[in-house]
């Protein structure tokens, strides 16, 4: 039998207080941006507001929409099958339609209760970076043509503002995501050597997270290749790890809803002294990061700070885009550690450092670090990446 | 070290043959249509026109589009931090722009894209049933006013018509993710017993998963109570399994990218008889369905074989709203054996068969297996449930 080493310490779910908090803020910010409604129709932005924890999202068959009036708690409107898991949530109003149904998906019932929430106010739907509406574009016109001139405005900056911010036991849970990652890192010289394939590494350093206590591994990534990686984003594929090779995995396990989204990278006995070199300017632009993620610092920054410090350490570029963002319920959250993004740090942000460069053409090194923004500065939530590269055999 | 049982056989990726079938069939409807070029932005529908496989849409952060124009090759417009995964896959014609960068993701880059393969042509963006827009609404609006007084089309039905008929190799990854599954199901009366909790069954039966080489459990739903289960869509909670318990497990477990979606049904000890003969409704209805699941059939003749089962053997209602579905990238895809449904069933297609029923108030259960339809009928993708409950001590 296998234990579940996080699942003692760590309460799952959360106490209703900790809804009725977020309700209570995200009405004070509708009535700032005079929104009659709020309109949910994302896995976070539903399980935010209401605890509704299931991977049946997974099927894009049927959509699922959550309401928060101006007033009042949130109301469900969802297929009959997620009736009973809806209702062990904090959630006490639940509409349900027999879904699927193609030719009306919720829409009319959706339409109903808009109505009687909203009146003839403002509805808000996520419309800004880092969203999407998770319906039917036709239903969505349906919809809108079904509340005639309902004006509906952009709901991003009430969600941004309240979900940027995590409380303690949001907290909790990211930490909890980020020890069984940990603790897969630190076993990955003794289950993953040279001679092994991609696909088995990655099986393997799975399977430790999942006896660490995660709960998934819904995200997981890494390169390997002699002297550096070429990018990021890649699933396993049929390469062979080899001596010389820097090699990499980046993984988002998940605890009870939440993400950790950190990398480590090591050695495949002796890389080359320029990988040596890229690597301790990868780690010391993580320290730069740490130094100023500071409240009332900006995220450009924060930016600026690792970037000078790659920039003095040979780097080319970095087709990622930024060096670092938030996380929480999703991979990665608002905001990006970039220079356009002006966003002001404060406490209780959860925050990835994720300095990374092209050192050679075709050859990369990035290292993440996963911290928490208190009033007296930036706290690690990952066990910090030794200073030298951990060698595999 | 943890071998790759399923790595071996089976080729990762298609072969370029594949891609310019689908394209020519793609275009063939388009031209039928009147579309000038398809957008598409969601993980399936750029996967399925390019290969282009990555865990990295678990971030939101950043929109990926592929264009398909009338004529030639599609187009891949996306962020730079992708461009080396997108130069792996089939795809040659590869746009990026720094993302993420809210105050432009892609949107003028597209927009000069589209312009050029489109000319003043219609564009076709999925808007139909179990679709969705990944990109933001401002900057799909942004697009649209930027690309004039271009119509956009429903590109559903032509995803929809390519997609539903799985290719050969499309089946034989799907064959080997059921097949994963299947090993970790035989397992499970020897990993799974009474005094475990739901959350220790979960991981020790995504483990077994994996150890049978799936490359991911992406889906993991469950359900146990005395004389049946409440609801199938939640994820595993505090609960012990005891003695008397019905425990069904619904797993979608990926090979390089295609889902299996089957689950099994266990009795911990003896279960009450009313039970079993809820069981054997659900094992006769599925019967019913591999009989009458040939191509000419509809979706909706199925479904009835299968329901008129179920309410001889006593069901009471059903909250899942169909029995039964298309499933191959998705975990669930278009159609759906519901009475609604008249989709005519064709040799290609993946189901599954999945007779469900709530037999008492507040308990349920559910069978599901997958087919294959060839031109003599259904096919059997899992092994084929038993006929009697599997007893678990």
């Amino acid at each position: 039998m296998i234990s579940d080493p996080q699942g003692g310490a760590i309460k799952r779910g959360f106490a209703p207080e900790e809804f009725a908090d977020r309700l209570a803020r995200a009405q004070a910010l509708m009535d700032r941006h005079g929104f009659a409604a709020l309109l949910l129709t994302t896995e976070p932005d539903v399980r935010y507001f209401s605890g509704f924890l299931t991977p049946f999202w997974q099927s894009p068959t049927r959509p699922w929409f959550l309401v928060v009036p101006a007033a009042g708690k949130p109301i469900a409107v969802i297929p009959e099958i997620g009736a009973e898991c809806m209702a062990r949530s904090w959630i006490d109003d639940i509409h349900t339609w027999p879904a699927p149904r193609p030719e009306d998906d919720g829409v009319t019932l959706l339409t109903s209760v808009l109505r009687k929430v909203a009146g003839a106010g403002t509805i808000a739907v996520a419309m800004g970076a880092e969203s999407h509406l998770r319906m039917p574009l036709n239903d969505y016109a349906r919809l809108r043509s079904g509340l005639g001139g309902t004006d509906f405005a952009d709901a991003t900056p009430v969600i941004r503002a309240l979900r940027q911010i995590k409380s303690a036991a949001e907290i909790d849970k990211i930490a909890k995501a980020c020890d069984a990652a940990g603790a897969a890192f630190d076993a990955v010289p003794e289950i993953i050597s040279a001679g092994m394939s991609d696909t088995d590494a990655f099986r393997a350093f799975t399977i430790a997270c999942l006896e660490a206590g995660a709960d998934t591994v819904a995200y997981l990534v890494g390169g390997a290749g002699e002297g550096g990686y070429g990018d990021i984003i890649s699933p396993p594929g049929a390469r062979v790890l080899r001596a010389g090779d820097l090699f990499m995995l980046d993984t988002g396990c998940v605890f009870d809803g939440y993400f950790c989204d950190y990398d480590r990278n090591y050695a495949l006995g002796a890389v080359a002294p320029e990988v040596e070199r890229a690597h301790d300017a990868v780690y010391m632009a993580t320290e730069a990061g740490l130094a100023a993620a500071r409240p009332g610092a900006t995220c450009a920054e924060v930016y600026a700070a690792m970037q000078k410090v790659l920039e003095a350490g040979g780097a080319l570029g970095n087709a990622v885009g930024r060096l670092g963002h938030g996380l929480g319920m999703q991979l990665t959250e608002w905001p990006s550690f970039s220079a356009g993004d002006d966003t002001v740090i404060e406490p209780g942000m959860v925050l990835t450092l994720e300095p990374g460069m092209c050192f050679a053409p075709g050859r990369s090194i990035v290292h993440e670090e996963n911290i928490v923004i208190h009033e007296d500065g930036a706290h690690l939530l990952t066990r910090r990446a030794p200073r030298t590269l951990p060698v595999i055999r």
